[in-house]
């Protein structure tokens, strides 16, 4: 009850806050954001300091090596956090589009223009520069951040929202647009999951374990990121160079990720020539291969080592440099074994037959799909957002990577002169 | 858990359906709509036959008249089923269309295309006609349609969709494509609530009670529709006339939808002149009038019964020819008002002032503000949709009428010719 009051509280504040960014202009909220990028460059030792504390908290909780590089901030790192928060100051303003203008037969004028969501929950794991990059998008979209970090890195997020709030401080927009939420308590993430009518949004962004729990407990709308079973399908019409360049982008660039591949897809009718190429590419790149048995026979003849998959194999979101191996019979067989397995994130096809590229393309359910090109392309930097503040991979509101634009929401604007409905 | 295998079961064959949806023409999917028109005019005698079936049961069990008569179909409210399909059949296709299209340095071409949600499931109450209006917007929209109405509707609903589904088998697409869910079981409602991953979106259509148990039920997603707790303010600067006029259109023509006015919110400069107008023009048409002191004071000696507002009233959707009256200080004080008590819906200012429709329609965090326009004109058919499936009154993915577009979903196609991420 006291976390439920005390979320009720901050988002209230948020809201009131929000406000002022409602009713600012574009330059006001690049200045904000131009302001944070100065101050945080003016302030590297104290938050290196800061930084230092939370890294050997974790050094002495033992937490693995992975998570503590996600937790370091450096200069280099602090730098790159000012330069990406100028960055989105010059990208175009999310607010105030006119999407839909229609002027009606009783000389109603119709807008739907691009608004802010108002109050905007982030949840996040250990990486601080989170806390950076998510309250700066989210104030160019007009939105009130409330921040829920790791405890982990609770000293660095604390110094982190200061060092903002004061660049904030020197401007007309309040500080309460960003707000950190206490993290060491389980109560008051459930607060704010469910302060329903006071937060508008919810993102989770980190582990799928993170993400599940959040959209699970959430009574308040979230957007649902991440989890990534991501195929490559190689038809018989692949140009073979391009399948294997694309197949070892697609799972080795950054195996971590959520569009790294998890199962290559072959055709049938070019597994005994295909395959040898490909499995002997995955073995050079270290990558543990799960096979059917078919594969698992190719594999054998040409001594590189593979397991035979079993029924969870297909749909294990790997992370690292493992993969499973499958033939298909056609390519709508291949659609089958993703509709299966898949998570709807991203499906790429090989293939230069444009009839089998237009059923892959048409029946895949997914946020995107690739033709001839790697899965590692899902990504709003590499796609011309400019920013990202997470990956989609819900069917509501946003799919795929979401940039400033999808941080707003409409409303319709209706102009008359005295009309009322006959 | 037979409950929920029967609705897995339902759900995939479905999503099956969906996919001759999916691939279908616009030409296939209107054709579709056409001959749905053409069976229902067909078999009228058999629906109206059902229909007095599920009356008689109703008048037996005491159901209330006005429940009636949403329940009765006539010859005439089939015929006006069927002409809305042909209406449909005439909008313009919600899928393929491309909303971004870019190229990127590196030869890429990225498309974001719509694409159908899938398998899309109405919950709703005794009025039959949504189970055609429903499958109707969701066919043209590509998807499946999972129905569930009420119990009182069964033999009406049971028919409609045997009629629909014949109508469907003349053509490639699959009938399975809408589906009756049972209506008398709880049980069946649950497992379609928490269908997730098999169903891919929800909304419910009712009453207020309706909506929030499914919106609290479900983990599926789902698009909130309904509660409208409307505002008209009327500004110092408003003319007179168009203010009476919107004031009781908003409220008096058809006092039981969500986009009626409950309060009305009076400059405070002006009660004196304009509150005695409105609160005549509310007598005579017979509406019931909870007032702030000042206001009622004002009806006391114009001996016009008013009762003295509660707390509760500002917040309360009457549905009725029941309104709240008050008087604001000025135009952020009534924003003030409408946010602390409204339903982010519809928001009415009445003014000539330009200052005071900028800040209205700048801070009012709802889904359409109407400038000088009554509240009744947040409706898809109003707005030019054409067909509408509900109201959305919630912020991610659709916000006010939802018609064809807003039943689509988006997907990515990335096209290349070979290319990685460096």
């Amino acid at each position: 009850m006291e976390a439920t009051s005390m979320i009720a509280e901050i988002a209230k504040r948020a809201r009131v806050a929000a406000r002022t960014l409602a009713n600012s202009t574009t330059e006001q909220r690049n200045q904000v954001l131009l302001n944070i990028a100065d101050e945080l460059e003016k302030n590297l030792d104290l938050i290196l300091t800061a930084n230092q504390q939370d890294m050997a908290a974790a050094k002495a909780a033992g937490i693995n090596e992975s998570l503590q590089d996600r937790l370091l901030l450096t200069k280099e790192r602090i730098t790159s956090m000012a330069q990406a928060a100028r960055d989105i100051a010059k990208l175009p303003d999310p607010l105030g589009r006119v999407l839909v203008e229609r002027n009606l037969d009783n000389g109603l004028n119709l807008k739907q223009k691009s608004v802010p969501f108002g109050v905007v929950g982030m949840v996040y794991e250990a990486r601080p520069n989170v806390t950076v990059d998510a309250a700066v998008i989210l104030i160019k979209s007009g939105n009130a951040a409330l921040l829920r970090g790791s405890s982990t890195a609770t000293h660095s997020n604390e110094v982190l929202i200061k060092v903002m709030k004061k660049a904030i401080a020197s401007t007309k927009i309040s500080e309460e647009i960003i707000q950190l939420i206490p993290s060491t308590d389980r109560a008051t993430a459930t607060a704010l999951l469910t302060a329903r009518g006071l937060v508008d949004l919810v993102i989770p962004r980190g582990s799928a374990a993170l993400i599940r729990s959040v959209v699970d407990e959430a009574t308040v709308p979230t957007i649902e990121t991440g989890a990534g079973v991501c195929h490559v399908y190689v038809d018989k019409s692949a140009d073979f160079d391009k399948a294997i360049a694309i197949l070892i982008n697609s799972k080795c660039d950054r195996p971590s990720v959520c569009n790294a591949a998890e199962t290559l897809l072959v055709h049938q009718d070019i597994v005994d020539k295909f395959l040898p190429l490909a499995l002997d590419a995955l073995a050079k790149s270290a990558v543990t291969i799960n096979a059917d048995a078919k594969s698992k026979g190719i594999a054998d003849k040409l001594n590189i080592k593979a397991n035979l998959a079993t029924e969870k194999s297909w749909s294990t979101e790997y992370g690292t440099l493992e993969i499973n191996v499958a033939q298909v019979s056609d390519v709508m067989a291949a659609i089958e074994h993703i509709s299966k397995y898949g998570t709807n994130h991203t499906e790429a096809i090989v293939a230069e037959d444009k009839d089998a590229i237009s059923l892959f393309t048409t029946l895949n359910d997914c946020a995107a799909v690739m033709v001839n090109a790697s899965t590692r392309f899902t990504d709003g930097g590499q796609m011309g957002f400019g920013a990202e503040i997470g990956i989609s991979n819900q069917k509501m509101h946003a799919r795929g990577p979401m940039g400033l634009e999808q941080m707003t929401t409409t409303t319709w604007i209706v102009s008359g002169n005295g009309q009322i409905r006959e």
